[in-house]
């Protein structure tokens, strides 16, 4: 008997790679946080002296979902800032009015709410946009989460940095601090790159290339973004970007609603990692990321929330579906596709997918199981596509990040919900959102 | 002290009607089954005496959902039949393939399983299309759930009916049997009308008038079904029906996704009802429903399933997104919109506006609670934007139809949850399915 630290006991085990497998009472074997085998229950029950067993007799195991898009703070501010008309303009307004509530305080209360969001939802990784990435990087530590901080870049000062040459200088230092984690990886993510100089943009490009980090941004999101930038650069934002040497398989390119076909080929030629966010994108009537076109072109397609819900399951179903009625073809993007979007694909936008993001032995075990005898997924003749279509975020019971258990049968095991939600609650409080600002007046 | 049968006193409550109104700290007071008043909670404890008193500290209480297009049965189909040539085809040949499956005991165990997934997602009344309706009107009696049945007609013959002859006449039968039944009430559903006779639809017209029931139809639902019309009867489907004398506030016009301008216009004229199926919708790529242009016109927008999900907030979120990426406006379809097509619209296309779809005093106690103390849904700035936006259906905790509580802190009062979970399983095994086929055979 070969000695293991865990091996979890699934009825049904889909690892993603190869696209489509439902393995069916498999086992998954972990060793020193890493997948050592997969393989039918049987044959581990024989082959492996696990120290902890995890039966899941009714469940689905899958690589935990990669958030690629979020600003896990804001997760504070859903419901309180809902003006359409800053959304539907460029992003630096709706980041603007976030001076009120922008603090140390925030960003740490609220990354942590995300995290309970996240991990009670089956996500084990995130790439974050916000201010403070330092106070992330730590609470994602705490928590035991994998994650892509952002260090984030804009002109504007906030209570973070005073310009674009301090957010650079704290993004690296804080990237230098932790390059060694083996939880935490880093992104450069400017805000709004078609409003800044050629030379700012030229600087990101070249500290990316010399550190070998991906850049995280928004773009093609909205249709003023685009006018903006035919007005400014007599150039659509991809083109504008392409002439800088920004488009290349290091760029992380967050909505892409509104590429031409000819936009979507030079992605598809550069490399260039699409995050599609389908809820943010229909409730900020963004307009439709063409997603059936992107794949069929070849685009590495991963999903993200954005800043409020950050529930993979609900954007997977609702990716999966809105892309149906986009291309007018109801076989466009099958559940498998959905899947890997919300795992793999995610994992390979960040450069993590030798790390993470499918269940081939050697990959971390970052795992997320969901119980699927619930009356909505009963009678279940086809795992894969309950998961996707019928499946909600309540189902997830368990969750690993590299072999370590952070969701228990539905408990989280490193995050105090109560008082996490309590310092939340807080921030509802008249006068207290108030307060950075009135400190830094 | 005055009595009452019942007193609930939750932490909000939106009562549909006034539109956009969140009443905090109130209570509904039940008698006889109806609402008899709706007041502070503080008044309530005062003025009232109750027989039984519910205490929902962290709720929103809101009008049970009215799911205005379901088939019920047909959620023991779902991941089974999922190929999409069929229906991107007409309606038919989808209903045939489930000529395999048919019987009273198939539309007995799908529709309780569908009644499962309905009360556990806070529906209180539903509006069915399918065979054996006589099955599926017991089963809404011993569940207590609120129904109006399909009395289904096509000439296709099934288990239920030979032709649309005998269809009629089991249909009027059934529902001169149950027509003094406080929960049921009935509509003509005919399968595919664009495919049947002139003198079957003014058959069909002239019935529902006699007995002043409405006609449930799915119409304008694909483009092939326009197509179709087109070629038979050189007019869209609309036009066809228009000439027929259907275009009534009668008529309860299921999908409507491909309705030109002047359609909506005399959708909006003619008073005709109807019913978005948004996931549905984007599923089966039948194309995007104009919602907002519709509600524009001043028609009455109901919402509904169809044949799988049965869960209205998740097509209460999926609508309101939508509406807002077609038409381009991120302030479209507001949460409270939302609310109402998913209660009052749809009493209203059912004719059941006075019975339910608000909390006005004198209609019946149809109730849902939703817990919002959960993490997704935390902090709350705004229960209704919280409701639309970020509640899901495990947060469902209490449902009452007619003041009966079906549903009581997450566990059903009337449904065996595990014999109807056990009997749905058993529609898996192979050889079992095809049984009814084999028998008839």
């Amino acid at each position: 008997m070969t000695p293991a630290d865990l091996v979890i006991h699934a009825r049904w085990v889909i690892p993603v790679e190869p696209e489509g497998a439902i393995l069916e009472q498999h086992a998954i074997v972990v060793r020193d946080g890493r997948i050592l085998a997969l393989l039918p229950s049987a044959e581990a029950r024989r082959q492996y002296h696990a120290h902890t067993g995890v039966e899941l007799p009714d469940h689905v195991l899958i690589p935990g979902f990669v958030n690629a898009h979020t600003h896990t703070a804001m997760s504070l501010l859903r419901g309180a800032a809902e003006d359409p008309s800053l959304t539907l303009s460029l992003p630096e307004p709706a980041w603007t009015t976030q001076s009120r509530w922008m603090s140390a305080e925030f960003a740490r209360d609220g990354s942590e709410l995300a995290m309970v969001r996240m991990l009670r939802s089956g996500t084990t990784c995130f790439n974050d946009m916000y201010f403070f990435p330092d106070v992330t990087a730590e609470a994602a530590q705490r928590c035991g989460l994998r994650a892509c901080l952002g260090m984030i870049v804009t002109e504007a000062p906030s209570a973070w940095a005073g310009g674009a040459r301090e957010y650079l200088a704290k993004g690296t230092a804080l990237r230098d601090r932790h390059k060694d984690e083996p939880l935490l990886s880093f992104a450069f993510a400017p805000i709004a790159p078609c409003t800044m100089a050629a030379s700012r943009l030229q600087e990101i490009r070249t500290l990316a290339d010399e550190l070998d980090v991906p850049v995280h941004a928004e773009l093609n999101a909205t249709a003023a973004e685009i006018q903006l930038s035919l007005q400014q650069h007599a150039q659509r934002p991809l083109a504008h970007l392409a002439a800088l040497g920004w488009l290349t398989s290091n760029l992380i390119a967050v909505y892409m609603t509104l590429p031409t076909d000819s936009e979507i080929a030079g992605l598809a030629r550069a490399g260039v990692q699409v995050v599609h966010c389908p809820e943010s994108s229909l409730r900020l009537a963004r307009g439709f990321c063409p997603l059936a076109k992107l794949l069929a072109a070849g685009v590495n397609v991963a999903l993200g929330t954005g800043g409020s819900a950050f529930d993979m399951l609900a954007e997977m179903r609702c990716g999966a579906l809105l892309a149906k009625a986009v291309v007018g073809d109801a076989a466009a993007v099958p559940p498998a596709s959905a899947l890997r979007m919300a795992t793999l694909n995610g994992a390979r936008a960040l450069g993590l997918d030798q790390a993470t993001g499918s269940l081939l032995p050697g990959k971390w075990a970052d795992l997320a199981a969901v119980d699927m005898n619930v009356p909505e997924c009963q009678p279940l003749y086809d795992p894969l596509s309950q998961l996707v279509y019928g499946a909600s975020r309540r189902q997830v019971s368990d969750v690993w990040v590299a072999g370590r258990q952070l969701l228990r049968a539905g408990a989280l095991t490193t995050l105090d919900q109560d008082a996490i939600l309590a310092r939340a609650a807080r921030w509802q409080e008249p006068g207290r959102s108030a307060t950075p600002e009135a400190a830094s007046a």
